[in-house]
């Protein structure tokens, strides 16, 4: 409950600011026996770095992982994993203007209200900065349960503003293919535009990104109130600009019937997966569907009403490098998010003494 | 993550299966002095009771509550609640042609996979039954919120399938007059017909429930993963039937731009509540706006395809009392999620020592 | 931390005063398959129940559990077990004089100031009939742990004041023939008199109690702050009384040599025990061994000084029926501690979904 | 439950290997607006460091901590302090001849067994080096005790192998004064000589710390389970070496009456404290008094029997640097972990948000 450890058993505690020295995490509860190499871990995190197309945010970070403890001789020896990653783009000036304002639509209110002091360059802890942790974590879960249980966890942008990607289209080799990890490469254009667009606008806007689960074993998921679903719908809600998380049809079940919704059984299998793969909070073997809505960025050029710590009335303008869509980002971060839902409720039902790897 | 205990500082831990003696739970946490007694709680249970008028389920369980302990001359001492409300209309038989089928759109297949043993009647520990014990222990945290910070609750129906309220027609009084939880007075025909519609089909539709709450200072929330609106979808989605949690504007934002989303601020306060009252996983004060999606019910009358435990394809017909629309009851059971995530964060900022109550 | 929860994965959330309507608790993740009947629950509190002997306390409870949940035709489902022990023997008026009374050694005093409220009957919630519910839940985690592993978990009376078994009369059958859980039966007699000279001075006295545990298998335990030893310690230091806890040699070490103490290993096996089965927190396979010092009971016929609630000068004389030596009843309650430490370690390496019972 | 965080509301993650880059820890929980800087820090590592004479270990490591996080203009801001040891001097090679070997007395069998695969170099994660990240993190909980409440905790050696410290001749002054954290100048002479002759042996002695934490308000500590002794005896079970852990006047109870032992009560205050400041797991107000037992260390220059990971018969000497009495350094380490327990109980009663720095 102190807000930065994530998970029970494969545990994520999280630290740094956007400009500190640092950022970086504790992984406790990794099986031993695990090849990892910081590469494992590098490749997630190369997938969502800024500054790689003049698509996202241009601040450039190396976002250069290093395994402080926890492996020998390349294996993880089921002790705390601690990963670090240097901050090195810092123009901490830019936010010197901003020392004593709050910019709407931040933290920056609530973190000054909440503890009376906050750092305030770049958002501080409450950055999205803080994401390339999960991410980082989030491999390293991805590659246990791809090893022990061939568990596969993708993602994708499925609607930026009013574009939403056609099924019919739909690739998933097409995401590796543009910097949108957009599978249905007839959108692609139009969200070049878009972000064009808005970019001169000084404006943002929304996003809506589904992740897909594969070779989650029935059974995962403990009722009443630590359900499968349950565990993602907070795991999903705290990626920064999260507003909503749907599993299965979500929304589209309210105006669902019961003949339509239910998914029925035959012994060659279920039929459909309006439930997005889990039933009365336990996993049913079928794909895990979830899909979260993204909020436009609140860093825009245009300016906004606010106040500063005297309660006085401002005009904020964000002059900064900043995201048009921060949902395209949140594709690895959202996948990573499951992952570290999966591996929890995986070592809960086979333990963590589970001679996966020979041993 | 043993599944049946709720909330860190403010702990329910629940029990219970549909059709066994009782069911219940032990509420760990409630700081001493609080004056409390079973009508407090009953109240919140009679609200959510089913059986009270054609619109809902026929079972009829008075749900009468008993406190086994943690009071002492009418006050909380700080010690363990522990509640029992004893299962009555338990027409068990009804169940027995069901024993080794799996209900499609129920955790019966679930359950069965992940235990090798389940409790076939009524759905077991899976039955939405369990919903009482969650109105029960968020009784006492709704009166906590309220004496401790004049914080309320209060949630309504704001869509059954395809009626719509509208927000001209709002009001909370309107509540308290329906069998809906329907704030919108001009609906309440359609509604009524919609059931009567669907029962004589033998069919089910979906719902959506919003929930408010207010008073809530700012200031609750553990960022970055333990964020209010991260706990609140957890709380939610671990309701039977909810696919979907928004908070503020929750899915509309997808299609938002970043001038419309964030909310300004003056020195009167926030210009509008598109975050639902919550940044960077910080309450700002505002109200706290979330939305759930309901699922429409699984057992219907009409027949679908499923199979037993011998993997036999079998037709699958709901013949017992059931709810046309479960979204109705899930009012009171989501103002209760709200008050448990609510009080456990109110205590990790203000300690369950406060002398709230002239200790 | 909420206090009343025991375990992390097999879960024992507690509830209940001495002189409220019942005591109980309810035990979350229990696997699922194992047979369990309430006999098999009942045995064990039979071994622990008052008013078996005159040299315990003559305060009668039948003790009698129920179990409310948890259980479908014989066997454990995976969901929550209920117990409920009803209290029957409540003879509250004994404790009218001690109302606003703080009796010196007991919980009277902290309660008081910490909840500000206090249930003062029989010492409400700090009262020794709470470890009825521990010997409840520990009985059914040993059953667990025989059926799972063939692990056992057996204690003794070490030491009853200055009487000092002797490892050469040493004999675990004796233990049944005696009602101190003694197996020395040459001491059998001297303990007999030491209680009837106590019970005629109104006095008390301390107690040793030893646990051993056997067939525990090697690994388990997590470092550095989790270790089998540590949490050892925090389960039998929670133990009503308990004011000393030791693994292995325990404060002998303090007078040992490395060369003395260290457990040489030969390709048979360990040389000796002197660790108490663990090593680096970690189990080797050996015995695990503990030692416990309990507190002679404050609740004596010999007056002492003590306040009441006005912080006026009182003098204090129990009345009531009291354990010249709780230390005697202590042997099944610590055996029941140490079985819940073991179950929640074992579940964490080995999982709660393995198919241990022909699922 | 993963090992390596201690704490609930005050969470400490430690991480690293005795011969890894680093070692270090993430203290989450901390309120904001503490005051605080690495020299705090230092001044307690200083305490514990080796090398700093000839009666501990020759190993020398600067010990110099760093702070990635947390801090803003010198104040703690509630975010995640994280803290960075370096390891310097590695000399690897020490331990070459040691890598398939079990060394007795040391977690070297039960890291194998336990995870297949271990970290031979000094101990790798077993090792006494994690110590260090204790201390460092004991000093902010420290800090904040002392700020908050005038809290302070002091420990000093009790006894090494058979000299004991006479009570007539006590001095909190004293302690400062000799490397042995010594409070009777009369028995330092005693030691020097017993630190050389085992030094010439090539063998080790246990030894007693003895703690006392003094202002500690009334109140804190959790009934049942987490009892305030519950929570101290796994704190300081839970360092490397103690086999014992007393509160109050532990093991002697066993031979004390009711009529001695309770602490009676008069309205000036209590008139002894055999309990040891806590009743029925609450504090009292009166000084918090814990003992601990430290076993010899295992790393001796006498020749023992082992086994390598072959089960093959070896014989082990340790040829390193090494502690004739560890019990000496573990003084510092002790407060420590009594000081993250005292915190997190006391932010549990008094919550995070006190507005203790003029927020």
């Amino acid at each position: 409950m102190s807000g930065n450890t994530f998970g029970k058993l494969f545990k994520v505690t999280s630290f740094g600011e956007a400009h500190g020295p640092a950022i970086g995490c504790v992984v406790d509860g990794c099986p031993a026996g695990l090849l990892l190499s910081e590469q494992d871990i590098q490749k997630e995190l190369d997938r969502r770095k800024p500054g790689q197309s003049h698509y996202t945010t241009q601040r450039r970070e190396p976002d250069k992982v290093v395994i402080l403890s926890g492996l020998f001789e390349g294996k993880t020896t089921g002790t705390p994993i601690a990963l670090l990653i240097h901050n090195v783009d810092n123009r901490t000036k830019d936010y010197d203007a901003l020392k004593s304002v709050f910019r709407p639509g931040h933290g920056d209110y609530t973190y000054y209200k909440k503890y009376g002091v906050r750092d305030h360059r770049g958002g501080g802890r409450a950055s999205a900065r803080e994401t390339a942790v999960r991410v980082a974590a989030g491999a390293i879960a991805k590659k246990f349960l791809f090893e022990a249980n061939a568990i596969t966890i993708r993602g994708y942008l499925a609607q930026m503003d009013d574009i939403v990607i056609e099924h019919s289209q739909f690739s998933w080799d097409a995401i590796q293919e543009n910097p949108f990890f957009c599978p249905d490469s007839t959108k692609i254009s139009a969200m070049e535009q878009k972000i064009d667009h808005l970019r001169r606008l000084g404006d943002s806007c929304g996003a809506r990104v589904n992740i897909q689960a594969e070779n989650v074993p029935c059974g995962l998921g403990e009722p009443v109130y630590d359900k499968l679903d349950a565990d993602l719908a907070k795991a999903l809600m705290s990626i920064n600009a999260v507003k909503g998380v749907e599993i299965g049809d979500g929304f589209q079940a309210v105006q669902q019937k019961g003949s339509e919704h239910r998914d029925e059984i035959t012994p060659q299998g279920f039929l459909s997966n309006h439930a997005g793969g889990i039933l009365a909070g336990i996993s049913t073997g079928q794909s895990i569907l979830a899909s979260i809505a993204l909020k436009p960025a609140a860093s825009i050029r245009i300016p906004g009403q606010s106040i500063n710590e005297n309660n006085e009335a401002v005009e904020v303008v964000t002059t900064g490098r900043h995201d048009p869509c921060v949902g395209i980002r949140a594709v690895p971060i959202a996948e990573a998010m499951v992952a570290l839902v999966l591996i929890d409720h995986w070592l809960l039902m086979y333990g963590k003494g589970t001679p996966l790897f020979g041993q």
